[in-house]
């Protein structure tokens, strides 16, 4: 009932807040016998980090990750792994002055509701730090995930009206947008400094892809893929929507457009000659490349003056100033590709439920 | 671990396949004490029922339901809640020819790649015909949800380029699209009939909102309310794009533009003067409306030749007789409804457990 | 969170009420392709039913079941199998002259606190009649069990101080006490006899054992395998206590009697010279057989005069007619195989996610 | 589907093993609100550690606990509550020449079968080392269980044939059997005692009991007080059997001897006149003294020769040194009371769900 838990055979627990003393999950269900080294959790954990670069949060910190349990002599042993990163350049000052207003766009008013009182030192829980723990969990999904023979990979796909015209996948890691067209991404970094200079932030559109995924992977009728990977999707901070395949272009296409014929491909499996279907068809994987795209809104924190209310209800201008990002874009990237991936790997383990003849 | 079920507190198991003997469902969680009546639910699965109109399936079921357990003296009793409706006009020969074909944008690949097999006749369990557990759970949430104030209402808000103007809430049950402009609805027939007569199918969008939810709903972080109705809508059959609030427009906004200021409104609570965020911040509702937009793509089932391959992966053409319908668009409409009203009810439960001086 | 849901990978939810339309179940999670024939359910249902002896309630139901969904030529399909019975002997008069007394041992009182009021006919849900679903979905469980070579039997062991002294298993189906002992079981019939006739009631124990477990069957550290039958069993109606293996006997026992030294079998697996444990050692199975005993109530219902209160908490005589079992015990025995055949069929299917080599 | 969580509102997660960098805990579902001091932690965890005295382990560890998150200016703020122990004694070195043989009694070999290998340094994940988090976690359910005044308190009942005569609530904690009759706790001491200096180990039963729990907790039909009930206890290791109200003394037993009177008591409420059923009824409390009953075997580690194989199935001898408890009954005390407090705790927070009109 509690909210903090994703996934049904792969599961991960996520815990901390922004200025605690810690920020960390358990993986519970990752299968015994996995290699997993440190390394590699740390690994995607910088790709996550702040401070990074001129498009992002200026705050410092190494979030260095530990293994607390679940590895044995660099194997996984069946049990729960627990990862933390310990909290070392929290700045509660930058929030004192700002504790009983409400900021727009955040959700400072929304947890006072619910819980009568919140954490508001940098956020608390709903601070962007909780995905620390996500994209750990995602390390290690995906390490088994490889063994399976899927990869996943995402980038910025759009900024405002800067859409991405080329598609060089060593492209995305070399800019600091994750932008797979290095001309576009030029671009959109001058875009997003210009409205950090103006006390602003942008929104923009994240692509997502996963290949290699075996067909079979999805449980119908309510944890269809695409429904978990909605759930996913929509459960990063930020996200205001979500399509797959065609997404909403659907809208527009005829049936005789939008269906993809089956073929058989040259090795004797059975595939799709075109992939409108995005990879799913009937909440189940084709063995197509699997395709999401995610719309992330402009960071609510932004240096304006803006009009908000206090506790109480009292109206108050409000300044937020910090270490924040004007846009989310090239963080976002790690952390969608750890939300699928954590889908991925449920549904792969789920799937060896599916018959009696297993 | 198997996908047939929906909510935590609140919730929805369904079963039944297109041709077996009877789909249904159970709700369990349901509290005790509100008053249930059997009309209550006929009248949302009639709603939602095949033969209707020339833009739908010719199918021609009564859809009886009959309540088995859970109800005494007229109100719920806390125990589960089983609803049937026989299967009375299945006719499995329109299958037979095609039973071992893969129909392209179908289920048939990955439900035999699945589990070795399925059930052929209508598309088994992958059928349309299963919403109707979901539509008949759905309207037990919404006669909770009604108890605390909370409404909801669906309609069609496009259909190719053709975009609802106007907005005359009434008028939405009043033409067979469900549309709440009465004019660009006539277009709307027009062009589904057309579609029909040239053997073709066309997608959409699907609006549905819901008013009155008082604020403090959802369980970050990962079942934040935007996240159970982002999976709830993706778990419908043909939806492949899903947007709350601003959605996928975010992308062009700046944080100024984007975020809504809270204000103290006249009766003393707290709101804000725009609604860009669609009724949720942080994963909790904050009152205003939430708004979600759905878009479904054009059936898989339409009469043209189309090309693909049997079971074996041998190439093969087909064509898809039988009584399908040309949009799901005005089907969509109570199915979407029902799925946000199960979301709603799990959250307002699932609410009670977020304080201990509750 | 709602409670009549059992299971995580193989799944039971069972519905209704003693005087309601049905009673019946959903299995959800049963793996695509295993034989299932309505008849192999319909036999556990028998030995489940009442009005079979004079030891048991002369309720005439034939208690027939028809499955509803799941089941496609012979074989489960992976999709939910809902079965259902309807109640056909439902004699409410019975209820009505007390159904504002709270019955001594009974669930009226606690239901009425608990939901505000309840379904009285019968006890409602609470009713033994709702162990039907549990008969039902335990018969798919054995039917997988089989395929994997699992076998399940029961019997009742002890009635007041008459204990089954010589234990023939072909003799446990031939009398109506399912006693192994044919002598003893002679012995336990005039026993229960004499009780109904001073309008009292007995109680007693009843043994369960699984044989061919394949070792490896558990997940620790809370769904250990005795856990999750601790909780199968707990949750049949009048179980006060549960013991597996030596059970309270160990508290008599030293390590070097309770441990059981560990060998090479002929076949060259590993086991056990005894079975101390009860063939679960860690929370998982050892391939030993698996050993649960029950000690079961005498039943609530009886004929005398008792002292309680009604719903106002007034004073009040009662005296309780109708039809009611004297003992429980031969019909515990298939609901005990049940419970046992649910938990074993789901750790089964559990088991195949443990490793990543699998 | 993996198994290290426990609860359904208020749900524990623990992790860690025996000798690997820490063990701890993730209670999710805590409602916000509540003060939570670390000391209330710490004292519960003292009170499980080990040693303590001649008949604990010589395993000498601070077990100090910290907070990682969940709490706020001394309340929880209704996010996870992280908490973590260091393990700072493990030596391994007295597990590395058994590391290939398999304990009698012991869950080595069922961890291999299941995951493939196993953390063999001081029995990995499987070592009573776990039980810290449940403690831990079993800390704040009693915190939030006093709130609505329910206590919870565990003693030594029996050790062999050594039966605790009198009870003085005061001395449980004043000796070291934690057993509430002095005289008999003098003698349990000294046979402990023998029974080590015989290298052998002593079995016995703990009691555990709640007081002030209101009517109306617990879920039919599965998840009835005592299904979780006997789940949580079974789930601890070493337990092998559990009773409740009479117990297996209800094998002797007639209906007329075991129905408790309703009455109505001087302050208005309903309650029995005697507690044979142990405080629940139908699943449900009924506001009387829940009264539990649990089996604890003797410790398999025995530093006597014991007859076994090694994982190749081949015949050794095997000595079991190291730090070992003779008897676990005085540690079980607080794991016991910590198992009832969650089970409570997880259903007094469900129990919010049973009405519409709450």
């Amino acid at each position: 009932m509690p909210g903090n838990t994703f996934g049904q055979a792969f599961r991960l627990t996520t815990w901390g807040e922004s200025h605690g003393p810690s920020v960390g999950c358990v993986v519970d269900g990752c299968p015994a016998g996995l290699e997993l080294a440190v390394e590699a959790i740390q690994r995607e954990l910088d790709r996550r980090r702040v401070g990074q670069s001129k498009v992002s949060s200026a705050r410092q910190e190494p979030d260095q990750v530990e293994i607390m349990s679940g590895v044995f002599e660099g194997r996984t042993t069946g049990t729960p792994i627990a990862m933390m990163v310990r909290n070392t350049d929290a700045k509660s000052s930058h929030y004192t002055n700002i504790k009983d207003l409400y900021r727009p766009g955040h959700a400072d008013y929304t947890w006072d509701v619910k819980y009568g009182f919140r954490d508001w030192r940098g956020g608390g829980r709903s601070s962007a730090r909780e995905t620390i723990g996500r994209v750990a969990g995602g390390a290690v999904a995906k390490l088994l995930l490889a063994r399976y023979g899927v990869s996943i990979v995402a980038w910025t796909a759009q900024l405002g009206d800067l859409v991405a015209q080329t598609f060089d996948e060593d492209e995305i890691e070399r800019n600091i947008m994750r932008c797979p067209d290095a001309a576009v991404a030029a671009q959109m970094v001058e875009r997003v400094d210009a409205a950090r200079r103006s006390l602003d932030s942008l929104g923009g559109i994240v692509e997502v892809r996963a290949r290699g995924v075996p067909p079979g992977l999805g449980e119908p009728v309510f944890d269809k893929l695409q429904a978990d990977i909605g759930k996913a999707m929509f459960s990063i901070p930020a996200i205001k929507g979500v399509e797959m395949g065609e997404g909403f272009g659907v809208a527009h296409l005829r049936g005789s457009e939008n269906n993809d014929p089956f073929v058989r491909r040259a090795d004797g499996s059975i595939g799709t000659t075109s992939n409108h279907h995005g990879g799913i068809l009937g909440g189940i994987s084709t063995g197509e490349e699997i395709t999401v795209r995610l719309a992330a809104k402009p960071p609510a924190s932004i240096a304006q003056r803006q009009q908000t209310v206090d506790r109480a209800g009292n109206p108050s201008d409000i300044e937020i100033h910090g270490r924040h990002d004007p846009t989310v874009l090239p963080r976002l990237v790690p952390i969608a590709e750890a939300m699928l991936a954590l889908v991925l790997a449920d549904h792969l383990l789920r799937q060896r439920l599916a018959r009696a003849d297993f």
